[in-house]
């Protein structure tokens, strides 16, 4: 069943049709495009992280907290292959956060900005009325490369499907440190022609059923071809953590077989690129078993609005 | 006393120093602004709003909560004189928070979206592990109008102080319903020149102060010229309403007396424009009482980092 999520999304975008001369990219993607003028535009995500939910201030710091409240962003502005160019924050404060926390949190913050180069220019800090917990709002804003943008709606029955890194086991370390791929991301639009790309936060199976709603394509995913994480390994069943596991941060994209092959002879690391699996015709994901059947892939990443 | 709030946000500014070309207005003014290219800027605003303190739900609805966050962002919009352009929103969800009360929250960003033509163009929904209240982060892009944006820093010795409206009591009622003063901020500015333009969202004291530290000048208040609210006049002391009280979310502004003549000569209703003050030289603020004594005049409003 489509997340809950997903169909509160799409009820959203359906409320208002957008200018498309103005907004070429609205509601649905991982950034939305605005048109300012003639020649230039820019591209907007936003993302709200809760201590409790994305980070647990009892085990990681703020300064974790900062650079991954920034490094989520700027993992959209690498989904669609943009550049970062600014970001603004807003926190809620718990009682007792002072400007101690303040400085540890914006130590993170400035880590992810000065090292993707996308500086923060403003914010807001507010507190809450009672004990509640820390929250903080990144917006980001980031330009077109030479190339578009690349959506989630492009994907064409035989493409490949590929993923950057490897995937699951991420709540271990990897959500509080990962590294967007922005830089990747880049060099994969200038390299090939890529037809629909996104970046896996809430699990391969629940972002690639995503890719494949927009079109009405299905996929077929090869679990001998995966790149399961040494964290995911420690889980109990790994590939279902590879396949399920939300916060990997890496890249999903599809493109022709032929692009493929030329992406994979022109890559060179240090992050590795993985074909698993093809877009089919058909709608339904699939998932080939090391022994060979074909059995049904359900999305079963994180819904943040579960019933 | 400078606010908390204040010293953060000038130790967040002085952390970095931004490229001038690229960011002609940084962390400090209602908005920061972000070059594009030769021709082309957008500016941007964010600000967080949390159940219990920017409204309260028991009392307030869903719908005035969402009309709210957008009126507080638009109104940043109007203090610089700008056209807003796009609105991106994020949410913190408290457990049972469903599609109901989704819809009737953007039932209210829509109202504001419609109005001032700013359409909602993204945003990201997540929610508290456990029992906690909502939040909603607004961040806004606007576009200069032929005028450039107007700033907190250039108010000078000699001008005339001038607000939009009326002020103080807003917590009655007009936090949740006010109108941000985008078409009046953008009429002052094709007017006349003005010297520093805010809107008040911290009170008037509070808000004159943070314009006269931007240049070390100083200012005197009339007493007798106030625009007093009739909601301020429910309050025991009227007068420190008008002065103190937070979320009135009208325009505060400083110009030339001969520009503010013409202005007064000029302007047309139905927002009234009332001279309340001179910048003077000598930094401090200073009150000239109904009996024509001149006593200090201290910052007064809210300070949302207050120890």
């Amino acid at each position: 069943m489509k997340p809950r999520e997903d169909r509160i999304t799409a009820w959203f975008k359906d409320q208002r049709r957008l200018d498309p001369v103005t907004f070429p990219i609205g509601i649905g993607d991982d950034m939305a495009e605005i048109r300012l003028g003639q020649a230039a535009s820019v591209l907007i995500t936003t993302d709200m992280l809760l201590d409790g939910s994305h980070f647990d201030l009892r085990t990681a710091t703020l300064e974790q907290a900062g650079y991954k409240a920034m490094a989520a962003s700027l993992s959209d502005c690498a989904a669609m292959a943009t550049i970062p160019l600014a970001a603004v924050v807003a926190v809620a404060l718990p009682p007792g956060f002072g400007t101690e926390q303040l400085k540890a949190l914006h130590a993170g913050i400035a880590r992810a900005a000065d090292k993707y180069d996308c500086p923060l220019v403003g914010g807001d800090i507010t507190s809450w009325k009672g004990s509640h917990p820390f929250a903080v709002s990144v917006t980001m804003l980031s330009r077109r490369a030479d190339n578009a943008p690349i959506r989630r709606c492009g994907a064409q029955a035989g493409d490949v499907i590929c993923v950057t890194g490897s995937l699951g086991g991420s709540v271990y370390r990897k959500h509080l440190e990962f590294e967007p791929r922005v830089k990747e991301a880049l060099r994969i639009a200038q390299t090939v022609t890529v037809h629909a790309m996104m970046d896996i936060s809430d699990g391969l199976s629940t972002d690639l059923n995503r890719i494949c709603e927009q079109r009405g394509v299905g996929a077929v995913i090869e679990a001998a071809s995966l790149p399961i994480s040494d964290d995911a390994r420690r889980q109990p069943d790994p590939l279902k953590a590879a396949l399920d596991d939300g916060e990997d941060f890496e890249l999903l994209f599809t493109l022709a077989p032929d692009e493929g092959k030329r992406l994979l002879q022109a890559w060179e690391g240090p992050v590795a690129i993985t074909p698993v699996g093809r877009i089919a015709e058909a709608e339904g994901m699939w998932l080939r078993t090391l022994d060979g059947q074909v059995v049904p892939l359900e999305p079963g990443g994180y819904d943040h609005l579960k019933d």
